[in-house]
């Protein structure tokens, strides 16, 4: 593979940001961990939350990754900046990208940032944008995850949820959707809002990121890719399908295995 | 083990089931599977879930289960009645003592069953309920599962769901609760559909029948009881305290290693 990039979430929502890597990136291969058995993270406590990002960032490190990107936001605020100090190679959340782009879109000053209870009740996208000088509104939206996983995103259960978590919001002109699910709900959520609040994603803001740090690429248009999932493999490619984003192989991966070191892979 | 019991679901929301059934029959231990490496059942397709239903069959057969009892509906509406032939074992899926239950507290005839997806498009509630006479109204809520599972079933969210769900039904004075998740519901469903709707539980419509078909026992209230989970045991251990009934050993299975015949279990 050609200098992979590891990227890893809690279940399948992090193909919306390796879809926006492998389009900024495509010079970059790509190592995807989906954490299938053990997720959702959104609830669990921060500590179990740490434990899993830092095994899984070692196995993407043991196969060969030279970078790792935390798709999730979950796992993002609760195991960076002490994550960073212990790899070897660099790594990159998505909630700094997602701050620098909600601070450079709102001309107000007045933001928004939706996402699970573990990234809101971690207060991580709270400090850094009131820390830019930004008045913030934040809500906790556990139930909309679910509703992209069960194929709901375009449905009255997406509208009525959304329109549940986004009631009583103040005024704002930019909502950052601090979860890699809430792309796929950007008509229900824009809907709702209105059409003059800027939405900022997490996947492409990380992409946007990483292509300033490392560099925009060209003369390459079909990066390989290789998933690791813990849970069912077949259930795994059903609910990529639903999303809307499969491409490579897939490889099952016994989550017991999964100790800090050594870390075995059940097909390799 | 004495005469052990196998009860299986697609994750925790059998858990209900194995609360009423070892109220109701402590004279028998109890083998329970988890299968929360690839839940939710409700959205796949329905020869994966049968696949997965003999599957785990098999495997609590090969830990000494006398009975297999289907505490998921999903699995029920897809495997039966073909999986009974081909077990050496009685098996019991929760469809046919709901029906039963609701046969029995009808007094209109106007029965409602909600469900998952694939409960409900399965028909196998409607055939059962119209063949015993009655007229029946079927709604699949694909999202009440996660409400449950995300700890939510005491809240805004849930209320707001049930609502949904439950608009546009006709008059009914009975409502089969058709997932194992849903007597968790049962505050938010009573407050909607009002108080002269009886709420019919697979948890003891399931029990009910096994404690007739077994005989009730006596002289023992303590029933031992093992989990076999193919996720992660932490998260299993977390969710299952969210439900509330955790008890016994957690056992966990690589989900690959459930092929039809041998199956070995990871700590045996």
């Amino acid at each position: 593979m050609q200098h992979p990039i590891g990227v890893f979430d809690s279940g399948v929502g992090g193909l919306t940001v390796l879809k926006a890597l492998r389009r900024r990136l495509p010079c970059h291969d790509y190592l995807y961990f989906g954490d299938t058995a053990r997720v959702p993270y959104g609830r669990k406590p921060r500590e179990m939350v740490k434990t899993f990002a830092e095994q899984i960032s070692n196995f993407l490190v043991d196969q060969g990754a030279e970078a790792i990107v935390i798709a999730c936001n979950t796992a993002s605020a609760a195991s960076l900046p002490e994550l960073a100090d212990k790899l070897p190679v660099p790594v990159w959340g998505v909630i700094g990208p997602g701050v620098e782009a909600a601070r450079r879109a709102t001309k107000t000053g007045r933001v928004g940032v939706i996402g699970t209870r573990g990234t809101i009740d971690s207060g991580a996208y709270q400090r850094r944008l009131e820390a830019a000088g930004l008045q913030v509104w934040a809500r906790a939206c556990p139930m909309l995850v679910h509703v992209v996983e069960e194929g709901l995103a375009n449905s009255e259960e997406a509208d009525v949820l959304v329109r549940h978590y986004l009631s009583g919001r103040p005024e704002m002109d930019t909502l950052i959707l601090g979860c890699t699910h809430y792309p796929l709900l950007r008509d229900a959520i824009q809907r709702v809002v209105g059409p003059d609040v800027m939405l900022v994603e997490s996947a492409e803001a990380i992409a946007s990121a990483l292509a300033d740090e490392l560099g925009e690429c060209t003369g390459r248009s079909d990066p390989q890719i290789r998933h690791y999932v813990t849970g069912d493999v077949v259930a795994y490619r059903h609910t990529a399908q639903v999303i809307g984003e499969l491409d490579g192989e897939v490889l099952p991966l016994d989550v017991t295995s999964l100790s800090r070191k050594p870390v075995s892979c059940a097909k390799m």
